[in-house]
């Protein structure tokens, strides 16, 4: 069985912290929470694999995406149908057309689909395609979304704001579950600092912080945390030791012609090794990759 | 006639950069945007003071504050109906019945109101009441509202987000503009910092810059930018020298009572010295604190 | 007179924070200290200006720009002789020969100088030629000189270390008074954070918290604050404004040529213009600007 | 064999940064720097694990630990004979004594030791009886340090700089091989950030890029990177799985008597079954860890 941060410590000073942390608080639940997602269980001793591209673009390029990475053991799709863009010109996401095309990809493929919603209009929406419903970094303190999905019976992917203290992170799902809602994953995509040569700089001291702190299921995104592909895999392994309950990964079949976040998407080929890759360091801390149904291509 | 950092100098590397900000970039109104809020000029040789509570507590404490504020020389009132807090448990705000008594205020003072939005369904109704249109910090990049007040006739208050660069900042107000609304004053109001003696770390460098590179007005919040009431007098000081457009302050007659930021706000009696104090400065600049009206009392 | 902020207001957190603070804490000097470098006072009313290159390159230049300043009202000459350069590549300073150029230029100007030191080893020679030691932001931290410093009779000139906290920053103080050295400028000039538009995000929050916290005087130095010449005037306008104790202030007669620190120099012309423009600011305040003996121009 | 990040991946953007890379950039030596000290190998296959207390406190103290981390694999020994506090009533260190201390505990286990170094007139002294010289966080661009470690012969620990870029620390290791010293080991040991809930925010994106940049070997600090005993095997496991050459670990038998960084320190063992942890993980990466003399208790 798997070792969880949270399970082993008792520092006197983060217990009082979690005075204001009615809800989501360790105390709570010592044991963790366990989130059944259409059959795929997150914050278990099984290791969730979230991947597929940033924005959904197309049918036949989320279909491709969707297949690839089924096929290498990721147990959730994410796609974006609502993009949050710094720039008004930029690509800003097909919208409805996006979440009709991810429900396609569920029924073709079986997994279950992520996206995020970026107002509450958007929620009931939303809410009709989606099986998780991603609260990204710039809304974590919307507290107007946080109060709606915490009234929605829909799995919430919480991810930290980018400059977002632990506390304020957590108190960003105590809005969620004071809704009425605990069925809450936190995911840690790494803050802002004055470090440049990474997009952000991936905090993984969040994660056995959080697992200390919270019972709710935590995972990492290190393609945001990194911004670059080629230390997503290195990240990757890392989380995994870290003792996070999964990652989110972005995937695309032609990075250079993706829409957005091209440059830290991994090939369906790199996302594969790096499946492989994992597999041997979750046994190591006796977990394994969930929903794996990879054939070995060699 | 005030001289403003935008007007003096030319620097290549900040021009390239102002290729994505079409419509905001300096280059589109060398000479800047003057906004007229129901006779109250923002942008133009005379520096504007907005004044008031974090937030609309009951009818007596907005009338009481916005009498006092108006008699030392405030000519614009502020105060929260609806307030973004951390915790789910802290105050939420009055709601419309907060937006009401800010209305009522307005009759009795004459004074334009400004009062922050946090979600999109939530626009038409404050637009009703409100003159001005605040979008804080945390929903800087929620490009729903932005969208939405592009789309609206009110002047938009964007506070700069707590960890927003500058090109953010600035493209956060492309967005409202391509909406078609160019009637939006920028506010810095501090960003987050490893430093933690103050609340935040009110970055006076971002005024001279903004200036440079947009047309836009900009104003100044220390009572965020510092979270010390004590330090507000020193940084409104400071703002005004650096060529800010205004401020604004967050003032409450009994700080002790204050339902949010008590410790960041002046009373009324430190709020009238500051305009005192600021005058002689703003004349230093060739510039007027506008529409004072007070008379004083020794 | 002009008013300091350390002198009307008690937060009782921040006295408790004064704990550590044996000496440099304000309770020890409520009054103030008031340094006197050959006739020059920093810590009292008047504002002082040190001025000067980065770096010393010849006599020639140190001689050009020490005249300028001079006339323009700058009390004190600064000039680098031993450079702390990021890039082993970069020029290093004329060492000894710098320092012998410096003790020319006081003999010419009559104006006192202040020069960094970079190692234990270089103390003694530093100290025969410079009457103020500047101990730099990457030397904040360097004890073994913080302890030197302590026991030579000469001003030093404490930088702020660039991610240095301000409770950080009066402990190195404390470091230099522990030794029996109560002659220490504190200097706020930037610290690191995400903004990268300027080099550095001055802090001027800092300086009304340090003359609560601490008796010593307290300059600025928006040149490494901002990083661009054109934004330095505003800034020290600003500093001014905000209660420093003076400024300190890189000008070059050929910016362009500049060994070190090109874009942040002001050239002689606009350090005239920006020492014009501080005095009525100056006044406004209560404060004059020291050591003025500036003829104007036109 | 343990693949590298730096083998595998050209990204043109790094290349083009590596210009001012003369010595320490990867292209230099493709294959990385194994450095060899007293037949420890750090930088090949194998981890290297360097533990002992923060600072060397009595014989006693030292011996007890040194025998105990020995026994559990680890490989080189640390202590701190000139401690760098931030406040001068801290604890600073047993100076002469504590290096006689190292020397004596090198001759009872055979561990090779690494101890810091704080001012240039130490170094002749330290390396006297040092193995390895430190280069503390503080001390990173302590140029006088660098370039003096350039010409001894002993093997140099670089720790980053709390607010040190990438490129600023590259450039620091550059310093000392401009020297003629080719051993030098890097280490990543947190970062400063806005939160506050650790100590530092440990940097593992650092850990990839640098073996990108650079030949040199890359160790990780998470003791200072989090600054919690209870974190810090979770952040080993992390950091092995990142790529790591090896960590660096503070270890106490009676971590709430230590003089300093108790809270940080690992017991005996803890540390013990920390390195019994890591094997797995380090064995599903293809590395050992080194010199493992470990004999199971149980």
């Amino acid at each position: 069985m798997r070792q969880h941060p949270g399970r082993y410590h008792r520092d006197e000073k983060l217990i009082a912290a979690q005075g204001s942390l009615k809800l989501v608080g360790r105390p709570m639940r010592p044991g963790g929470t366990l989130i059944d997602v259409n059959g795929v269980r997150i914050g278990g001793d099984d290791l969730v694999v979230i991947a597929g591209p940033c924005a959904v673009e197309s049918e036949n390029q989320l279909l491709t995406i969707a297949k690839a990475v089924k096929a290498s053991g990721a147990s959730i799709l994410r796609g974006g149908a609502y993009k949050p863009r710094t720039s008004p010109y930029a690509f800003q996401g097909l919208k409805e057309e996006g979440l009709r095309i991810l429900a396609l990809a569920r029924q073709e493929t079986g997994l279950p689909v992520a996206t995020e919603v970026l107002d509450t209009r958007q929620l009931d929406l939303v809410c009709r395609y989606a099986d998780i419903i991603q609260v990204g970094s710039r809304s974590m303190q919307n507290f107007a979304i946080l109060e709606e999905v915490g009234k929605c019976g829909k799995t919430v992917l919480l991810k930290r704001g980018m400059s977002s203290t632990i506390e304020e992170f957590l108190l960003a799902a105590e809005y969620i579950m004071k809704g009425g809602n605990s069925r809450v994953i936190l995911c840690e995509r790494g803050i802002r600092t004055f470090e440049n040569s990474t997009r952000n700089t991936l905090d993984l001291n969040a994660v056995p912080m959080l697992k200390q702190l919270t019972h709710l299921p935590v995972i990492v995104d290190p393609s945001h945390g990194t911004g670059r592909w080629w230390m997503v895999p290195w990240l990757s392994k890392a989380a995994v030791a870290v003792g996070a309950d999964g990652l989110i990964l972005e995937v695309h079949h032609k990075p250079h012609d993706a829409l957005s976040d091209g440059p830290q998407s991994l090939t369906p080929d790199s996302f594969d090794q790096l499946m492989r890759d994992l597999r041997p360091i979750a046994h190591a801390l006796g977990a394994e990759i969930a929903h794996s149904t990879l054939v070995p291509v060699g």
